[in-house]
C-alpha cells in the first residue's frame, strides 16, 4: 500500500530543522523538516528557468521565509539548507556545470547563490542522489543499510547508498544509473546524449515511446492508435492508461520496460549487493496500489530473480520509493542534516 | 611499464606487520606484509583442496611460522592476518558456503579456523575484493579515493572501493561483476551459472574461448586450426600467442573482449564515477608491457570512452593493475591493517 509522506506539527518537530530545495526545469519544491526526516511544511515555486539561478535563489529564500512565517518556525530554528539540482554539476565547488534543462543556469555557483540568499550553510546534491538518500533517510528505505533506487522519467537516474554512504562520486556523477549499459548490439537504441545500449535508451520515456511507436507501425491492433487519431500525443501516461484498459499492445510495451529494468536491476544488485532496490521517478505506470503498476513491479521482480545469482536470488528487497515527487527536497535536507551532523 | 611489487627488508619494515592470505583452488599464498603495504616475506603452498578447511588452516599456519622464522621476523610483530577466499561467503559468520572450486570447505568456518591455527585474529574477505584492495592500498590505485578493478579469468570478479570503503555487500556479494548484464537478447551466450548476458558469458575465459570456436566453425583461416591439429588444446594463451604472431581471427576475439569488457567498464563508471578503473586477473593477453596487452587496453579504453558521458569522458583513468597475483594477500593484508587502525 503506498504509504504516508512522514510530516510533524512544527511544534512537535525535533529540532534542529533543516531546508530542502529540489530545483526542476519547470517547478522548484521546498520543504522544512527535522531531524527525524519529517516534514514541518512545504511548498512549490515555477523554476522560471530563464531569469536565472540568482534570481531564482532570491525567490527560493523569499519562498522559504513565507513557509517559516506560515508555521510558525523561527528562523534561527533552521541550521542548515540542502540543495538538489540537476547534473552535471561540480559538488564540491557547488557548481552547476551545464545541465541541459536549464540553459541559464549553466556554471552558475548555485550553493552560494542559495546560500547568500537564504543565510543558510548549504549542501549540494544531485537531484537524483538526494531523492535516493530521502527514500533512505525517511522512505521506504529507511530501515535498510544500503540501497539502489532507480528513477524512470524523461531520462532514468539513480542514486546508491552503501553503509549509509551516498556515493557521489570523483566527478560528481555517482549514480548515473540511466548510463549503464545492457545492450552490445550496433542497433540498440540511442539516447539523447548518442550513447547506444543504455538502460535510459530502454526505459527512459522515449525508448518507451519508440517502441510503442514501433509496434503500431508495424501494424499490430491496439486502441492507442484510436486515441492518437482523436489527435491526442502518445505518451507514458496514455500507454498506462490503454494497459489498465486491457490493450496488449500497450501492455507488453509496459512489461518490456519491466524486462529492461530487470537489466538494470540485476547489474547493480551484483556490483552493490544492496539490502533494497527501489523504483521511483514519474513514469511508475501507475505506482504503487494501481494494477498495472503493481504488476510492473511484479515483472521487474520475476525477471530479476532469473538473472542474480544463488546467493542474492530473493534476498534483496525491489519495491517501489514511498516519497513520490517529495523524495528530493526530503533528501536535499536530510543529506544537510547529515552534513550538520558530522 | 610493469611495476615493481611494493616490498621491504625485515629490519626495516615499519611495525606492527600483518599477515595475507589468499586460498585458491590450487595453491594458497601467504605474504606478511607492513602498515605502509610493503611485502617483507611470502610464499606459496598446495590448496590440497580434499583434505578441507581445517587440515588447510594447520599447513596455513604452519607455512606462516616458517616464513617468520625465515625472515627473522618476531611473532609478535604480527597483529592481524587477512583471508581471501572464493565466495560465496558469509563474511561477519567468518564462514564459506559453498564455492565451486573448494568443494570439501562447504560450509566451514575458516575464519575462525584460521585464527585458531596461526593464534591471530582474522579478517575475512571475497578474493577478487581483496585483490581489488590490496591494488588501492597499494598497487596501481594507491593514489586513488576510489577504484573499480574487474579480474579476468575463467571467471570475471571484481571489487569497488569508494571514499576508501570496499563495498562487500549486505550477502557478501559486493563487487560480483563478472554477473552484470551486457546483453537482453534470449541468444546470449550463458555463464557457467546459467545466466545470460552476463559480462563473464562475453569476457571470462570460456566465453572467449567459445567465440573462437564459433569464429573457428565458420570456416574463417586461422594458425590457430593448425595449432589444434597438432594436438594442443584452446586456450587463451593460444589465442594470445597467435594473436601477438599476426593471427586475425585470434587478434579479432581478443579486441572483441576488450569491446565487451568495456560495456562493463562503462557501466560502472556511471553506477560509480571512480577516479579509476583497472583492470587485472590471470587473463589480461599478455598485459602490460606486452604489444597484445597494451592494444587490448587500448581498445578497452577506445570502446568506454565511445559510451561514456560528457562529464566523465577522458577523465577517468583505466589501467592494468600492478600488482598480479599477488594482489590477494596484498588486499587480505590490507584489510587486515584497516581493520587494526579502526
Amino acid at each position: 500500500m503506498p504509504q504516508a509522506l512522514p510530516v510533524v506539527a512544527p511544534q512537535a518537530a525535533h529540532r534542529p530543522l533543516f531546508a530542502g530545495f529540489d530545483v526542476g526545469g519547470t517547478n522548484i519544491k521546498v520543504g522544512v523538516v527535522d531531524a527525524e526526516g519529517r516534514r514541518v511544511a512545504h511548498r512549490s515555486l515555477p523554476t522560471e528557468e530563464e531569469r536565472g539561478s540568482d534570481d531564482a535563489a532570491r525567490r527560493m529564500a523569499a519562498a522559504y521565509r513565507e513557509l517559516l512565517a506560515e508555521s510558525g518556525v523561527a528562523a534561527g530554528d533552521v541550521v542548515r539548507a540542502g540543495l538538489a539540482t540537476p547534473g552535471p554539476m561540480d559538488i564540491p565547488a557547488g557548481k552547476l556545470l551545464k545541465p541541459g534543462n536549464l540553459p541559464h543556469w549553466h556554471d552558475q555557483p548555485v550553493r552560494d547563490q542559495v546560500s547568500a540568499a537564504t543565510g543558510l550553510p548549504v549542501t549540494f546534491a544531485n537531484d537524483a542522489n538526494a531523492a535516493a538518500y530521502g527514500e533512505f533517510w525517511c522512505g521506504r528505505g529507511r530501515d535498510a543499510q544500503s540501497m539502489v533506487m532507480f528513477t524512470l522519467g524523461t531520462g532514468v537516474g539513480g542514486g546508491i547508498i552503501t553503509e549509509g554512504q551516498l556515493i557521489e562520486g570523483r566527478h560528481s556523477c555517482g549514480g548515473e544509473l540511466g548510463h549503464i549499459l545492457i545492450d552490445p548490439s550496433p542497433t540498440a537504441p540511442l539516447n539523447t546524449l548518442g550513447i547506444r545500449g543504455s538502460l535510459e535508451g530502454y526505459c527512459g520515456s522515449y525508448g518507451v515511446l519508440a517502441r510503442a511507436e514501433a509496434a503500431m507501425a508495424a501494424g499490430d491492433p491496439t486502441s492507442l492508435r484510436k486515441r492518437l487519431e482523436q489527435g491526442a500525443e502518445l505518451t507514458p501516461l496514455m500507454i498506462a492508461e490503454e494497459a489498465e484498459s486491457g490493450d496488449q499492445l500497450a501492455l507488453d510495451v509496459v512489461l518490456e520496460t519491466a524486462r529492461y529494468l530487470a537489466l538494470g536491476v540485476v547489474t547493480m544488485v551484483h556490483a552493490i549487493d544492496p539490502e533494497m532496490v527501489l523504483i521511483g521517478g514519474a513514469m511508475t505506470f501507475g505506482g504503487e496500489g494501481s494494477r498495472l503498476g503493481e504488476r510492473f513491479l511484479a515483472r521487474v521482480r520475476e525477471e530479476s530473480q532469473l538473472r542474480m545469482i544463488e546467493s542474492l536470488r530473493d534476498r534483496v528487497t525491489i519495491s517501489f520509493a514511498s516519497l513520490g515527487g517529495a523524495a528530493g527536497y526530503y533528501g536535499a535536507a536530510g543529506l544537510a542534516c547529515r552534513e550538520h551532523q558530522r
